[in-house]
């Protein structure tokens, strides 16, 4: 006999879905609209699409791709693809046609589902397909494109509800792919494991302090780093999914009181959107946690969230490490101190989860930088919260992965209490006469300024000096501060050479995430020169 | 380069401690009585025991046993012992000298650790011991036992605080044996894996809701499944643990309202003797969150403990499956049922754990039961949560195997919702004229009666019917009822067939875990006859 049958299962998310279903068979699942399907419901709509990709010809190991917002049958696709022994391909809807005929090939998807409004992304030559086989519309709005494809309805007609055994034997075996959002060059597809998502959703529901009570608001896209694992982790604790196709502010709050929202996920410049709108309560009426990651938020950002009674998780990561790897993690002993200061050691990016095996800071030998809280240097990571690699992209992944960690390409300080802080991106470092500036400090201290709403700042050319920062600002609604009173508010705050020599007043260009996209604003300023402009 | 390095690194506790002193490193870890470690120095024992260790001679794979009560240093042996590349067997101090000196050697432990006040546990003919090479006195309290061995501080002063590193390079290797309490027979050395110790600990720390600001109280023997994985969970969470080294009532109460305690494990009969005691308060001064197992809480337990204040949380499994495996998983339409009726559902074992891979309940031939809440069969269970087998026994591993699946030997039904209730141990059933009786169901019938402190129905033998049941009761102090009165009680409440025919009031024999010792009535009751007395 063999024994390891008995006592060693497979790690996969497969199982949350199931145990889920058998101890809650009548809660509230999913919530969308008017629709609320219970986990019984949820479990058969899985069973019945793992079937009718199987019927429809899907092998093990096929990709099957997504261009779907925060939707229902997204959300069941990350059960039922692996279910079905596929790999979710879940793509950014953001990018353009180029974009995503690129990561179909890349990928090698034989299947692609694709919500109607998002028929634009595949009006390209049939011929530039070359793997997809088969196209599945989501009509969940009005039928802007009519063609040809298969109606989602109709297909899962063909499949059946009835429980459908997993063929996966390996938790190692990939379970999804996940384009990382770099927008110059191509994007590259991230490999997460069965076991490195099931381990980074336990990891999850520790972290964010989730429970079968918890009611979580999807306004972070599930096609991020398939919801920060989200996706399977509310599955796994048996709690509730508010599904949102759009983030908009105003209808954000309204869920929130409607149906008693505990939990949600979003980038700073996301929150700040949501903390400005005229809907924000001056405190709210239950607990709300809100975990955000993606860029440091600014204690600005982090009192205001604080002062309406909401409990903000700061965590870091990135599409490579299945979205956040290190958490914030609050001491006891900050309780005394001022709000403000309590605010500048919670933006700092932290410690490991509970589930991260090791981070590291280290100089370009990979020698641990001292933690003194002032030398820079990448932070590296591993363990199983780590992706595979890159699919189909050996040489990216062994660059990833030199000296056997992996490389975040971002460039921190290991503080003495041991918490990471975040400066910046390798990239986004500005280069003055010699000296490093933070990007990300010199931010900071324009979000200190009452005026202003959004900030980024990049590095210029400069004859001398080699590159000056320069700052671009959208500042609040009825706000009014010129350009030098803002650069002289820097200048009180940090030394002169990081302050930056010229601000620009403009709406931000960003990604579908809510991250700023600095290599636009370089692009403009680098034209004509010979910098590199690197992508996000 | 082997990427799986990068990205697979080995599931195992030893990863908890580092990461909690990485980021509580001043924090407390430990009380015991009027001694505070903080994690640092937590981990500088466990290293320092780990180093002690591999210089005194310990080998990757050798047995080292400990005899202790819940005091810091075996604590600490659940991650030095690990780290040293050893495997810890933490022995059961209620044990006789003969079954300890059974355990050593069957183990083939090579050190042996012993609390002085245990000292006449190894009061042998040093010839009987087959493989101990060292022995190290613990001297906790007063020095009792005057002897040769080596004192444990001097011991530790033979190592070295500085991290110490690991050795195990797979998650499969056995990290702790720990012995049955079955008391007739051989205990069986039950495997623990570095993996199902990792994900067991995360399944308590989810279960439990486990929070870095958890305070966790010691009522649990740390040699009883390795306190059911809070040794490595608690740790795992940043939590601090309160060790106590002998169950007290009044020490328990005093110790919740000192130290805060927010969390504490114990079998029912523990939770009776704690909540009769006159130090129990009439309401909780603050939350505290005591999870069960080892038998079904009655009723009347369940809404004692909830009318004081404290969540108290069903779980039900085996030393074979690390502890507990199920849970009763509260539903939120269960809020407005009396609390009786919800009591009737808590006192049911539930469902299995998030991260509890396959339960059923199952016939002779694997067949499951139907889910009627009637038809009893056997609990099997499987996945990371159940042991790797029993040390040097692959006969009982093979029987405790059959057909794939862990067998419990408990009896249970499958209810309608999926929860299932255990009715009997297997031998514990009483088949009186051809009809089952869980001898659980008559206990919970005299537990409904004011005057029953505890109790105990076994089947004795009888010339026509086979078996009938006889009640074995302790009564609260100052309560007085004749047994003829309780026989009647009974019969108002079950049908007659079920209720005892005789009772018996006398005080109830238990093992150190608390669980009664049906086995040593029995023996009084069928002496003479043919009908094997077997262990629990």
């Amino acid at each position: 006999m063999n024994h390891k049958l008995v006592y060693q299962n497979i790690l996969t998310p497969l199982t949350f879905l199931k145990r889920s279903t058998i101890t809650y068979p009548d809660k509230v699942a999913i919530v969308y609209g008017q629709q609320r399907l219970t986990y019984a419901q949820f479990a058969a709509n899985v069973n019945r699409l793992a079937s009718a990709l199987r019927y429809a010809g899907l092998q093990q190991g096929d990709r099957v791709a997504f261009l779907s917002f925060n939707i229902p049958p997204l959300l069941e696709a990350h059960f039922a693809v692996p279910l079905a022994g596929g790999v979710l391909v879940s793509i950014n809807v953001r990018l353009t046609s180029q974009e995503v005929t690129y990561i179909l090939n890349q990928s090698g998807s034989k299947f692609l589902f694709v919500d109607r409004e998002l028929a634009h992304l595949i009006q390209f030559d049939e011929n530039s397909l070359e793997t997809v086989k088969k196209i599945i519309n989501i009509n969940d709005v009005e039928d802007s494109f009519p063609n040809e494809n298969q109606d989602y309805q109709e297909f899962m007609q063909s499949g059946n509800p009835a429980p459908f055994p997993w063929v996966t034997q390996d938790e190692m075996e990939t379970i999804t792919i996940n384009y990382t959002s770099g927008t110059t060059g191509h994007s590259k597809g991230v490999m997460y494991s069965h076991r490195g998502a099931y381990i980074n959703s336990l990891g999850e529901i520790i972290e964010a302090t989730l429970t079968s009570n918890s009611v979580y608001l999807w306004t972070l896209p599930m096609f991020h780093c398939n919801g920060w694992c989200f996706t399977w982790a509310v599955t796994a604790i048996g709690g509730t999914h508010i599904c949102l196709r759009k983030f908009h502010p105003g209808k954000v709050w309204k869920l929130i009181q409607q149906e008693g929202v505990t939990h949600l996920n979003a980038a700073p410049v996301v929150l700040i959107s949501l903390l400005n709108h005229p809907d924000c309560p001056q405190h709210l009426e239950q607990p709300l946690t809100i975990m955000t990651a993606g860029a440091p938020p600014s204690p600005t950002l982090i009192e205001k969230i604080t002062n309406i009674g909401a409990k903000i998780i700061h965590t870091y990561g990135l599409t490579e490490v299945y979205g956040p790897y290190t958490v914030c993690e609050y001491q006891s002993n900050w309780n005394n101190l001022k709000i403000e200061q309590k605010a500048k050691l919670l933006a700092r990016q932290g410690v490991p989860y509970v589930c991260g095996d090791s981070l590291r800071v280290v100089d370009q030998d990979m020698n641990d930088v001292p933690a003194n809280g002032q030398t820079m240097g990448e932070v590296v990571m591993r363990g199983n919260m780590v992706m595979k690699g890159y699919y189909n992209d050996p040489e990216a992944t062994e660059r990833a992965f030199r000296g056997g960690w992996f490389h975040s390409g971002d460039l921190a300080v290991m503080h003495p209490d041991g918490y990471i802080e975040v400066r910046d991106r390798m990239k986004d470092i500005i280069i003055t006469n010699g000296e490093n500036v933070s990007s990300i400090e010199v931010e900071q201290c324009l979000y200190r300024h009452e005026a202003v709403l959004e900030c980024a700042v990049i590095g210029i050319p400069h004859p001398k000096r080699g590159e000056v920062a320069k700052a671009f600002v959208t500042l609040k609604a009825g706000a009014n501060v010129s350009a030098d009173e803002l650069i002289h508010f820097c200048r009180s705050q940090i030394a002169a050479f990081k302050c930056p020599t010229a601000v620009e007043f403009c709406s931000l260009p960003k990604t579908s995430t809510g991250k700023i996209q600095k290599y636009l604003l370089r692009a403009k300023e680098w034209a004509g020169y010979d910098k590199k402009i690197q992508g996000s």
